[in-house]
This record gives C-alpha cells, structure tokens and sequence, in this order.
C-alpha cells in the first residue's frame, strides 16, 4: 500500500499486532524500520482494522523509498535510537547559539527522516524568535550543502541566478540561461517544479523539452552547450532544504536566515561560483520595501563570501506578474515569444530577462560593466539567443511546442477605468483552480497591466482549461474572490 | 476503522476519490469533516490502495469522538477555513507579544482540533525561546479554563493539590484527600491516568475503587463525602492542556509559562479556591535546585493571584522515589499500608503526606497555622482518614483490594556498600517494561533507600509481572542499563 505524505515517512501497523505488542511501540511514536543493510525512521499509526494482516506494515512513499524495497518485503520495526541532535534544538530553544556541530548533527538527522513535524517546527520557530546569526547562518548552510550531494563543473566560473519568492509568471530562466550560454558562460541551472504555485520552472521548462535528466547527461548537456534547464529534485542537492520548506510553508513564515542557508546551500552544492539574485519588491510580494531587500542583501553576500560565492543582488519590481501566462504551457508560450522575438512578445519578460542576464553577464566576465543588459539584448534581437535555446533543448532530448488548452473563457470588465492594483496571490489561485500545474495547459493569460486603461467589457483575463469542470471552478472563484484587479473610473 | 492517533484528528481517503480531485485536497493538508451539525478538522493522508473503497474515509479516534458518528455515517469533506489565529502565531514568532483575544482564538483552535503539529510546535516554541509573560500567562490561562468546562461546588472553600513534575511512588493524593475530608474539608480531586510514567494517580486510585466517574456521581459522592479520588480525563476541564502537553513531551521541554498556565488552568477549571503545589527538588526531577523552586513559586503565586485562587508551595526531596512500589497496584498498597497503619507501612510516603496534608488543612482554615502536619499525622495514626477513605472509595462503586502479579524475581546487590543514588528514570523504565501500567499488578517494589548499608546478595528490588514474557523484559533492561542504584563500598 502507498500512502501519500510528502517527504514524511510514515507506517501503519495494527494495534494488535505482535511486533507493536512485545516492542511496546504506541501510536503516533516514531520507529526504525530495517529491510537488509537499509533504514528509515517513521511516525507510527496505529490501526484497528483488518485492512492490514495481523504483522502487516504500511508505508508512505517516502518509507518505501528509503528502504528501497517492494510489496511483500519482510521489513524490522523497532525503537528507533535516541534522537541526540534534538539537545542542540532544545538548547537553541533556550537561547543558546549553535555551532558547526551542532548543525551537523542537527541537519543530518532532519535527512535522515529522524525529526517529526513537532521537532522540525521547534527548530524553524526558534531560529525565527531568536533569529540565526550570521555565524549560525553560516553552520547551517555548511551543514546543509554537506548532507547532500554537489555537483562539479569543469569550467573555473559556473554562473547561477535565483529569484526570492517569485512572481507569477516571472519566467525568465530559461531566457537567461540561453542568453549566458550564447556568450560563452556555463550555466547549468537545476530548478523545481511547482510546489503550492501554479508553476514550477522545471514545470514551464518541460512544455519544452523533456527536464527530468540524469547526472550523466545534465553534464553532456553542458559540456556541449555550456547550459541547461533541468529538474533539480532528483539529484539529493541540499535535501534538507525540501523539508525545512515545507513546515516553513505550513506555518507560512519566512525567515531571514532559513532564506539564506536555503537559497544558498541550494546554489553551492550545484557547484555554481558566480549568482545573481533577483530580489522583487512589492506589496503582494515576499519582499515588501526597498529598506527590507538592502538587508537581506547585504546578509546574503556577507555569507555568500564566506563560501567563495560571487553574489550579486538585483531590485526589481514585484507589483504585478511578469508575461501573460500562469501556468506550464502559457508561461513557456511567453518564453517562445521573447525567444523568436514574435511581435506579440511581452515586453515586461524581454526586459526583466535582459536585466538579469546582464548582471550575469557582467558577474561572470562576459561583458563589461555596465554593457551586459545590451548584450543581453542584442543577444534576443540577434536571434543568438533562441537559437543556443533549440540546441540546449535539443540536447535535453527535443525541443517541442507547448500544448493548447480544450475550453478558454473571458473575463470581461465590468466598469471602464484604469487598473490600479492587481493581486498575484488571487491570480495564482485561480490558474491552479483551472487546473495548473497539473494540467499543463490549464491556467490564466493576463492582458491587464498595472495603469492601463481598460473599456467596459473589455476581456482583462482569458482562463485556460482542459476539462469544463476545472472552467466551472475557475468561474466560481472568479464571481466570488473579490477584486482580482482593481479598476478604478 | 479506527486509527489511534492520540488526540489528533486523522482521515485516510484514496488518492483517486471524487471528492480529493474535485475540491483539489492534497496528502498532509487540512480538511474540514461534517457530519450533521458536527465537524472536526482532520490531517488528510492520501493512499493507493484498495484497502478504502473509492469514497470512503477511514478516521482517528478523535475524528469518531468529535463528529459521533457510527461506522458507515456519511460524511463531507472540504477545504476547511483559513486558520486565522494562526496570525498571532506568527506574530508572536517575530517576539510581538500576545493579548487576551489572541490567546482565546489560538486556545479555541487548537481545541477544535484545527491546529497542526507544526502549528502546536511553533506556539510553544515560540513562547519557550521568548517566555511568557506574567500578563500572557494570565491571558493563556484564562483562555484554557473557558475554552473547557467547568465544576462548581457549594463550599465557599474547595481545596486541591498538585504535584509539579512528579516522582515515582509520590501517590500522596488519596491520603491527602482522605485526611483533608476527614477533618472536614471539600476536596473534589480529579486526577490524569499515566501517559509516560509507570502509573497515574487515577491508575493508582482504581485499584481501590472505580474511578471512571460521572459529573452526577462524583457530585454526589463529594456531598456526602467531602471528597474523592476521580478520572478527570472524561470531564474536558482544561481540553488544551492535553494538547499542549502531548507536544511538549515530544520536544522533551517544559517552559515555566506553559506549567503555569497548565496547572492553574486545570486547577480553576476544577473549582479550586485553596491550592497546595509540591515541587520536589532532585538531580533527575524536574526543577533541579531551590532558586528554580523558588522562582518558580513566586510566579505561580502571582498567576494564581488574578484568579483569586490561594496557593501555597511546598519544596519536598526530588532526590528518589516515594514509597517502595512503582506500577498501580503496588502504589495502592503502600497506600493501604499507610492508610491502616500497617508495621511495615513505607514512613517516607506517610511523611510527605502529612505535610501535604497539614499545608492543606492550614491554607482551607482547618487548622491553626503551624500545627496542620501534627493534626494530619493524628488523622491517620487515629484511623480517621483510613475510615474517611473507605466511605469515599465505598461511594465512588466500592473498595477493593488491588491484584498481585504472577511473577515475582528479585534483583540482588553484586557488592556491599552504602546506596549514594538512585536513578528515578530508570526505575519508571524498569516498572515500565515489566507491564506497568497497562498491567495493573506490574512494576516494581524498591527495598533501598539512599544512604543505606546493603549487603552483596541482598534484594534491593522486586520486580513484579503477569506474563514470563514481561518479566524477562525486564530483567534483560535491569542487566544492560547501566546502574539503576550505586552502591558504593
């Protein structure tokens, strides 16, 4: 049996079961299960049913994972060891900072699955109330490039970008990295798919080409091309960030130093040398004043230094999406337009890739100060740029068109005026309803921006769906959810 | 089917069901259960299997219990509404400290089973790593109280006791409550079952006589009695305080603030006017020396002080355990044994009770100060409290003698010398594994004391068990862990 629990290993036993019985192991506790010379820790549910056999054991699909086993596999359950990382958390609970050891141990029993949801939160929560110095900062990251794997490049300057918190739409990876490529820099870019967004970078970039590429030839990819757009989630790069994320999610807190050690370890064990972060700013963005974003800059290129990184901070505007699309396939129909400099292309995409692929370009010694953003741009106009893209992606093992969604419905304007505010979380949440990321084609197509005049009945949004029951729901929302952009007359 | 999940509210549903798909409900998410006019909010896992019919939901305990449902009910399961107390979580996370409306709307989630364990977890992190306030203590206090039910009395003085931390053996309670009725005070006492230790008082207590009690019954058994040793599991007097605690044994930490509000809160809940707390004070107890004692005191009295409950503390010896048995039945004898004066009655646990006793009797008015100790020890040395004692167990359904173990085994001293210290945690694992307290007779009788001589050969403990296969347990523990007792020649 599967059992659905993201990244939490988890395993059901009957309460009447032998093993439970003479181990004295009760529900809700943790437990070590062993299959050969393999080991996992799991949160124990006790049930009272015949659903499972007297000695039965289900497992979550991370449980499964881990043991690497099948169907039908004997399996040991038993008491797992006593968990002596968790007295560093207790202590920092108290107020005591933590050193290298300690993160140490602490990061490397959260990979291990060791930690329950009550441990991890303690640990984000006292790192938020007593917020992570820099030192710890440091600690954390070190441990948490450590505990994973780390890729590594031949070329002496490896380039990178990261976006802090994201923008709908803001899809500019894979034009920077066709950019940085055309000009001779390696950047092998490992990106997520979509976890609570409508879309993930690795979910727009497979509209593309396929994503899911092993070690072996994510690294042909970049010898012969010099870049790539690949999913990072199977490589074991900082995996404990993938778990930290999701309490911090769960929790919806974001702190400054979690940030960091995140973004950070994430960009270090991808063996990148030289990264640009593109930090927007805006009221229903993650990052919301221009004092904010200084801070967290001048603490991420402190750290940065520490580990050899070359960092460079961009302030960009995170007042509305980015493009027209959200969503896998409008998003990567965005990503075409600017590419083949289609005259439909959205002009906010083109300029906000050219920014940051400038500062790449510059960051990484392929154009001058001050000169990388008209390079980037010469390198679009040229078609340089689309024609590195074909090849990365024909590499990746094809370039393809991104697919057509069967129902697309308006959303008219109700009053004429001018768009004063546009509000991305609401935007998010109804292309996910409409089917995004799941259904790639699904989402919504934006065609208002912010200070635009707009005519009464004038269509402000087109929503993309492949079934009428995800339209239905998208409408629903749409009727119901409140201004998603605000006209004023 | 029933899933055993300790107090957290749990539903399992198959990945493909209309309903996960169509309200778009993801694994380890949130859902909103109704049934009728009741609702829980439950932790959804997902699972492939065949294990659940297609729109079936299989539920926790808890899930059962809030919504009354019977096996087959039908049942709808949403999205459930955004949790907006968590906002003050969240708040209280980045050190903005908390006010009464937060506190109600954080206790009243967590007690409609809408809080996570992360949530749980980053609360009390939160207000460990920036402790409470008095006035925050106050306000969560009095938000757990309301939150739950509450019990009245007529007596303009009810009476009450609390032991903080707790030592094996310590079953001074029903000697308390029969001393303190006996000389004509109300004690209405409400005690837990063990959840980690080898025994609670209510395991102990139902050893003698029922104590599963009625609201109506232990009402009437109060009046006639003016007191009695009851479960207070089923009375949802201070429903938070089991959450909380649950959360905090998982971290193994124990904030002054959440103590304070835990013990007064359940206190006050149960009608309390006159409170004596016992803080014993060892190496391997909770509070550890007598400025922590101390301190803790001063803030417990001046918590106590805005609900006008009166509140004196006792500092007692932590430094073993009480009495010779650890494990229910062998607690309720040296109970018995102290309560009929028996030759061979443990003195130290008659010791701690009289002053227990006697600072009971002086805070409710029932004896000049100074001389409570001496008319408690006359309470028992006259039969008095033996007789008050079995008119209450008599009350509660009838007294009865506690059961004795099949298996007896002595573990004997290996060399001579004098015992210089004893290990409370170990003990408890020891009675523990022999049964305690699912076991009722189980557990251990200890035969040393600090500071006495013990010969080689001597028993200095006998473990008691139902079955060989509990007995070998535990002497497998008693040979591999290490010194429980040193003995020093």
């Amino acid at each position: 049996m599967r059992l659905h629990a993201q990244h939490q290993p988890i395993a059901l036993m009957r309460a009447d079961c032998h093993v439970c019985r003479s181990e004295g192991l009760s529900s809700r506790s943790q437990v070590l299960i062993t299959a050969d010379d393999r080991q996992v820790q799991a949160l124990l549910y006790q049930i009272d049913s015949e659903m499972l056999a007297q000695d039965e054991v289900a497992l979550s699909e991370d449980a499964w994972d881990a043991l690497g086993i099948a169907d039908g596999a004997v399996v040991q359950v038993r008491h797992p060891p006593v968990l002596e990382s968790l007295a560093g958390v207790r202590q920092r609970i108290y107020g005591r900072r933590l050193g290298q050891e300690d993160m140490v141990a602490i990061v490397g029993d959260v990979v291990r699955g060791r930690y329950t949801d009550v441990h991890l939160s303690a640990f984000l929560t006292a790192t938020a109330t007593l917020p992570l110095s820099i030192d710890e900062t440091i600690f954390l990251t070190r441990a948490m490039v450590d505990v994973g794997d780390r890729l590594s490049w031949e070329a002496p300057i490896v380039v990178d970008k990261h976006c802090v918190g994201g923008l709908p739409g803001n899809r500019t990876t894979p034009l920077v990295v066709a950019i940085a490529a055309a000009n001779g820099l390696v950047m092998p870019k490992t990106s997520s798919r979509a976890i609570t967004s409508p879309a993930g970078t690795a979910d727009t970039m497979e509209m593309l080409a396929p994503v899911d590429l092993g070690i072996e030839q994510l690294q042909h990819v970049v010898r012969t091309e010099g870049g790539c757009v690949a999913w990072g989630g199977a490589m074991h790069l900082s995996p404990a960030d993938d778990i930290f994320v999701r309490v911090e999610r769960e929790l919806d807190i974001d702190t400054e130093g979690q940030l960091i050690a995140s973004v950070l370890s994430k960009k270090i064990a991808a063996g990148a040398t030289h990264v640009v972060i593109d930090i927007p700013i805006g009221p229903t963005a993650k990052i919301r004043s221009r004092e904010a974003a200084e801070r967290l800059a001048a603490h991420l290129t402190e750290t940065a230094s520490h580990f050899g990184l070359a960092l460079r901070c961009l302030y960009t505007d995170g007042s509305q999406p980015v493009g027209r699309g959200i969503g896998p396939a409008l998003e990567a129909r965005d990503v075409l337009a600017v590419l083949r400099n289609e005259p439909a292309r959205p002009q906010d995409l083109r300029e906000r890739a050219a920014r940051v692929a400038g500062a790449v370009l510059e960051l990484g010694g392929a154009a001058l100060a001050g000169q990388g953003e008209a390079l980037a741009l010469q390198t679009l106009d040229s078609g340089r740029a689309w024609e590195k893209f074909a090849r990365i992606c024909a590499a990746q093992g094809g370039l393809r068109e991104p697919p057509q969604a069967a129902h697309i419905e308006p959303l008219v304007a109700l009053q004429a005026g001018r768009v004063v505010h546009i509000d991305n979380r609401k935007l998010s949440r109804l292309a996910k309803l409409a089917g995004a990321p799941e259904r790639p084609a699904a989402g919504v197509s934006l065609r208002a921006r912010l200070g635009e005049e707009i005519s009464r009945g004038q269509p402000w949004l087109f929503l993309h769906a492949q079934t009428r029951g995800e339209m239905a729901y998208a409408l629903e929302y749409a009727r119901h959810a409140g201004d998603i952009i605000t006209i004023e007359a």
